[in-house]
């Protein structure tokens, strides 16, 4: 029975998440723990709705974590809003927008799809012909597609779905925190961020937003749970069907959130600590900068891995920034190197799903693991591991490749801060 | 914009969860994380899946957490084995079996129920005669129900339900690693723990198990996510309906545990490290050495109270051993009582829920918390609050009582050891 003591290797990780976390986050997390309805740890909750409005760039009453795993804000906004027959689309470029067809379906919606090739993205024009014939209750998409590196455009697409009156769903679980995300300008209705990714706090919660529109719909739905109600709620009878899952239902959330304070679950508490410290570095380093510095090491690993001699997987043009797709060479064991840079380097970076298995990698940049050392690391191991495994790269020239544009890039930034 | 460092005040915790988290757990949650494949980190989740059958009694081969609160995992096996209309049988004894009929009702079972007053639980006899009225597919019951600290002998229904081939599924949130919790030896199909508790680790994870008859329905119902099947996997069409949740999927959930780790969600990787210590923690002080604990600080408590003058409420031959109701004083105030312990001394019991609200207070004794300093703080804090309020206490008597429990007991401990 005698288990040994945690003992976690250290890595670079440069998957498209989990990514590295924080230590400032890291610590925030041993920190001693609250009651849930301690007014101390009501305030913390406060705190963590008012960083995540600032984040999602939202002025939405609503914006707080489903303490779960990421796909768990998801299918808390999606189950809160579907009532079985409900028409939505679901535009689909890669592994992430068929996960929303199902949860969409699981929830008896009637789901349709439309898709265009892994590392592609659509025209807008395209999704908004498609609502128009559809007609849907709703459109659920995603943003920032981790499978492909991919993302969608969606101001066009937000602007017609509001004036359509269809509500505009959208998982940007990937690009929260990275890059921008405008849920109030965009017309986006409910959103889904990731903690793991760019906000580089640990899996296990998925903060969400969602508008008065969306709150309409739960509020016509709502339940308090037996056991807590009163008499008078008890008797109340919803004309809606009731949110099928009790954990996800948002009308619910809403009231342990709120200023009810009517207990549903017991909050994470070190998660919470952990967002909030996430948030908080967020906000510290500015959104612009923060997106600006992902664009940054984007660049210098992008250069790197062309001065390299490998090709990049997908669409430039509508690139997620904070992931790159390589093509694995012809002849190349894509796993066997990604084991070679685990076991040799201690760096990991990521293999894909479905048709992309086995023919790209993924490096992610994301949040903390975004900065120079860790780019500089892996395009270095890269090319030791490809040697190793016998493709001729351009020897050293991914280095200098990264290093011109750090430099050319600094000298920008600098110039680009004295003219403000 | 400028968010403050993390200021968390230090509480004395003595609610029926959360509760204080060891220090060790802490600790283990601050260490830098690894990616979900890594080796390295599904190593740790297998060293979870060992731990959790020792701390559950069990040689299921399936025990793992749901990243979710307490909640999720109830959620994860009624969903998981409830298709529309099937028959459950719901005994309720306070306000968490009313969750269960909640859940249940939400994935379209026909739900059955038996009602005792809170703070009795029922005489097995009448559940197995109940039972065998209703025929139901399930029986689902709560094993410590917190908001009545009362605690339901288990034994006798599982026996029956298994002759019955009625499968039993318990909620064990508030027992497990306090109290014994016999999975294998009671019969229990599917169960419930909670981190929050007894546990010690903070509030964010469900660990589960359940047998080989539960896995069966699951796998009849199993489904391989759309975006990472196989071309094959996709034709398959299950005879029955696909489980409602696409979170909550055991047949998903098992691939991700299991050999085959086919991606579900991104485990939550710090709460891994939490539990995976606390587990430990469980098992270095052994399960027999534990409960004895927990029964000898709750013995201090309950001394203390009565000797302080005040009523116990419940059935105390059915006690949960960690958790104490005491009836609220005639002409006190019961959240003032809670609110001066709070602000003054940093102390935190709690209140209860529908017909006991603002009748009784709750003092948990739990895990990590369940220490004889905070037995001694909360009695001596509880006596000097209820003075101020103006509640003549026998002054002083309280610790005395409790103090004689800890030298009589210390005695009988030795000489039990003796003994072995």
């Amino acid at each position: 029975m005698a288990y040994s003591e945690l003992n976690a290797p250290m890595r670079t990780i440069m998957t498209p998440g989990p990514v590295e976390v924080d230590p400032r986050v890291l610590r925030a997390m041993s920190t001693p723990i609250l009651g849930q309805f301690d007014p101390a740890f009501t305030t913390i909750m406060n705190e963590v709705m008012e960083m995540l409005r600032l984040v999602f760039q939202t002025k939405n009453k609503w914006a707080f974590p489903i303490d779960g795993t990421s796909r768990s804000g998801n299918e808390a906004i999606l189950c809160s809003i579907i009532e079985p027959g409900d028409k939505v689309l679901v535009p689909i470029f890669g592994r992430f927008g068929h996960l929303l067809v199902e949860i969409c379906e699981r929830y008896g919606a009637e789901v349709h799809t439309m898709e265009c090739p892994w590392g592609e993205v659509f025209e807008p024009q395209a999704v908004i012909a498609e609502i128009k014939k559809v007609s849907p209750k709703i459109t659920a998409i995603v943003h920032g597609e981790t499978s492909t590196g991919c993302m969608q455009p969606l101001k066009e697409i937000g602007r017609a779905c509001r004036e359509l009156g269809v509500l505009l769903v959208v998982d940007a679980v990937a690009s929260i925190g990275g890059t921008d995300v405008k849920v109030d300008e965009w017309c986006i209705d409910g959103l889904i961020g990731g903690t793991q990714k760019c906000l580089s706090v640990p899996s296990g919660m998925a903060p969400i937003t969602y508008n008065e529109r969306i709150e309409e719909i739960i509020q016509s739905r709502k339940k308090v749970e037996r056991g807590i109600a009163t008499d008078e709620e008890n008797q109340q009878v919803s004309l809606s069907r009731p949110i099928a899952s009790n954990y996800f239902d948002l009308s619910m959330l809403q009231d342990y959130w709120g200023p009810r304070r009517l207990n549903h679950h017991t909050e994470a508490t070190s998660m919470i600590y952990a967002l909030r410290e996430g948030l908080r570095l967020v906000l510290e380093e500015g959104l612009e900068t923060r997106f600006a510095r992902h664009e940054l090491h984007e660049a210098a690993l992008v250069e790197g891995i062309k001065a390299m001699g490998l090709m990049l997987f997908g669409d430039g043009k509508n690139k997620l920034p904070c992931v790159t797709c390589i093509e694995i060479p012809k002849g190349i064991d894509g796993e066997a190197v990604r084991d070679m840079l685990l076991n040799e380097f201690g760096i990991e970076i990521a293999s894909s799903f479905g048709p992309l298995h086995g023919k790209i990698w993924r490096i992610g940049t994301m949040g903390f693991s975004c900065r120079k050392e860790n780019i500089l690391f892996v395009l270095a191991s890269l090319e030791a591991v490809l040697l190793r495994k016998g493709f001729q790269v351009n020897r050293g020239e991914a280095l200098q490749a990264a290093l011109d544009v750090y430099v050319g890039k600094k000298e920008k930034m600098v110039a680009s801060q004295r003219s403000l």
